[in-house]
């Protein structure tokens, strides 16, 4: 389950910061008939090259749609710039034109985010993806779109520092800037709000700006407007992304990984909430219910238990885990859990979160020829069993299928709802469930 | 020295969120003449009473500064809303007659914020001093802007919980979210930025918004643009903040603070950066210079060592206490650091951390008669030994006052400049040390 990239909602090439909320509301169709393409196509081609402008059918589908069930909406065009200067230039054409812009990372999003609703044109940021400025010794780093999560850590490998944000995906970190994205590292480092620190965007009139200024990479400013927050989650809206600093941490001197089992999910999620009471610097603490277990279990080859199950990692000094984890195992045991199963060295470790992280794909296994949607809610933690007892119950009611996996030390949890899209009873059961979810949760708030 | 409250530039009557930008660029004067203002008192007294409206010259001088050498600019008028349907009022009446409103808070400011540039009508919040809204399983509280972090943390006192950001002056929380303020405890605990959760905010026109929705409550969210965060350190220009959602702690289990000398400002400055790159997860590492330390000493009858010094905090349960201190006690020693000289008991922490909070006092104190200004620069932590050294040397060439205090932890000090403002060549030495610095800074970033 993964909720890395949805970088892109389009992008109204005539706006600009001072008129951005205005964006949402365009309802107008700007993509350019058959034959104003003439002439756009041969500007983007000066721009980028022969081979960075393709109207290919195959291609183009490629770009309409990510890993979610949304179906495919292709844009026009897909452009492959090179540079930021080349973004800027290819804005300027879109700007003239009247053509929407969307911004494409990975495509690993699980949001439909990177559809063209209304055509236009996809610019591809693969090509752009070198690794800038690293400074060990200030914790950060800067990185082009075509960076990914995975990429950075390998080229961290020898520094001792890494990028904890871990959405499960192997996501573009400038597309994790556009979405926000989160994950199971959250509860300890934060999201990506908490841990850009500038990011260079072109705007829709080609202008390039740094959110944070020039080269900045100070911890702390308070000086002008935080434009850095405002893009960061502003999912391909107000600019494109072309640079991103990131804060970066020293890998901790230790981790280890556990899984606990529970007799309940009420008993889970206490354990949880009582952990995050305490204090407890914990990393991870991810929550799989039954039915997510045993989905883990047949697509990953494992034998958890078929439970409420608590999946828990820790970071720190030796002397330090020691006392995280006996504090945790008095909670756990003291709500019911069973003893901890441990993963200690990387490998072992690797394997437990893979199978966390593969909780989409285990999901869609339950049934095969089906496609997944994950519902993605936050309550307050005080809130998080009721909400998730209550949940369980109306999916069995209604006889819909619909794993739960939650970062829930964040009080964030998704049930990942496999269904049959040709069965238009289920799609509609699965549609009212998601509506109810989403009113239960805003009576919470 | 305190960073508190300066929540207010002016906000345009004008202004609504979609057009901010140009706020700052707004020349006219639009001020009522003498006549106008007939029109306008009694539509102020109709909201807040007879009471809640002043025209009296002290009282406006009163609220035309704060703590900083910058001279008064009185209000041409100052009321006190007693609700947020009352700041609305009062901004519609403004927005109609196109009257610039500037909040004021504590007036604990050290940056001359609410200073009527231009006239306009001062809101004075301290009469909404509601705590609401204690959520204390879930670590958050929403205050009204005349509740101060002093006032919230006595509020507090029972529960186990605290609000751990503290600028040293006992500031208008709403006040510290409008100026995104930061302090000692910013190294673990954060800034604003990190501990806001929601704002309610009366704009220009006077509508109500709240940034991240109705009574939202949840630690995460990616659902719509992060306008927390514009709002957060947007020092009043772009509205009224009304309410503040924050998010709380609980009270460590132990806190323990240090003192140590070193024979150099290098050798202070490198123990600070070698003990934040070994992930000692430190509360508090304060630096101050002879001077200052000097200035402290007479000012509050103390006797530390005359010598670069730094002033640690560190929260935890008991063990990890042992673990932090030993590794920073190792850090400091390898670099020339005295002995630690402990405080322990509450009692002592807090004569410790007075003694760093009255700073401004303290240098104030070294030349009676004459007016402070200080500077506020954040570097690259990397960078932070070279600056430090660099503007000692400038200080001493140009003969200058200006004790140096930092959150070295972040990268952030201040030279608390002490000058006679009678003495021309004094101002303008200090003027263009200011720059020299400001410009020393930019060619670190």
């Amino acid at each position: 389950m993964t909720f890395a990239l949805r970088p892109t909602r389009r992008l109204y090439a005539h706006l600009s910061t001072s008129n951005f909320v205005q964006c949402r509301t365009i309802k107008k169709e700007h993509t350019l008939k058959n034959g104003g393409w003439e002439r756009v196509i041969p500007a983007f081609r000066s721009v980028c090259g022969e081979d960075g402008v393709s109207l290919g059918e195959a291609v183009r589908e490629q770009h309409g749609r990510d890993e979610s069930v949304h179906r495919c909406r292709p844009p026009d065009v897909v452009v492959w710039p090179r540079s930021v200067e080349e973004v800027s230039a290819l804005a300027k054409i879109c700007h003239h034109h009247h053509l929407h812009i969307i911004p494409f990372g990975t495509g690993t999003g699980l949001e439909g985010g990177v559809g063209a609703l209304k055509g236009g044109v996809c610019f591809s940021l693969r090509n752009m993806d070198r690794v800038l400025d690293l400074h060990q010794e200030d914790f950060d780093v800067s990185v082009e779109p075509g960076v990914t999560r995975k990429g950075l850590n390998s080229y961290l490998r020898d520094t001792g520092l890494w990028f904890p944000v871990d959405p499960g995906a192997d996501a573009s970190l400038c597309g994790m800037a556009a979405t926000s994205a989160s994950g199971t590292n959250a509860v300890r480092y934060g999201t990506m709000r908490e841990n850009v620190l500038n990011l260079e965007v072109v705007l829709a009139d080609g202008s390039i700006i740094h959110t944070a200024g020039r080269g900045r990479r100070p911890r702390k400013t308070s000086a002008g407007y935080n434009l850095t927050n405002l893009f960061v989650g502003s999912e391909g809206t107000l600019g494109v992304i072309t640079k991103t600093t990131l804060r970066l941490y020293g890998v901790p001197e230790a981790m280890v990984s556990a899984v606990c089992t529970f007799p309940s999910v009420q008993a889970a999620v206490d354990s949880t909430v009582q952990v995050l009471q305490t204090g407890v610097p914990i990393a991870r603490i991810e929550f799989l219910d039954d039915v997510m277990i045993d989905a883990c279990n047949s697509f990953n080859s494992l034998s958890y238990p078929v439970a409420p199950t608590l999946f828990l990692e820790f970071h720190g000094t030796e002397k330090s885990l020691e006392e995280q984890v006996t504090v945790t195992e008095e909670i756990t045991q003291a709500n019911g859990g069973s003893d901890f199963s441990w993963a200690r060295d990387a490998e072992t470790r690797g394997r437990l979160w893979k199978a966390r992280h593969d909780a989409w794909y285990a999901a869609l296994a339950l049934r095969p020829g089906c496609k997944a949607y994950s519902t993605d809610v936050c309550v307050p933690l005080s809130r998080l069993p009721q909400i998730i007892v209550e949940t369980k119950e109306d999916l069995m009611l209604n006889g819909l299928t619909g794993p739960i996996a939650g970062h829930v030390g964040d009080g964030n949890f998704h049930c990942i709802m496999v269904m049959d899209p040709n069965d238009q009873d289920e799609v509609i059961r699965v549609h009212e469930f998601t509506e109810r979810l989403a009113s239960s949760v805003s009576l919470m708030l």
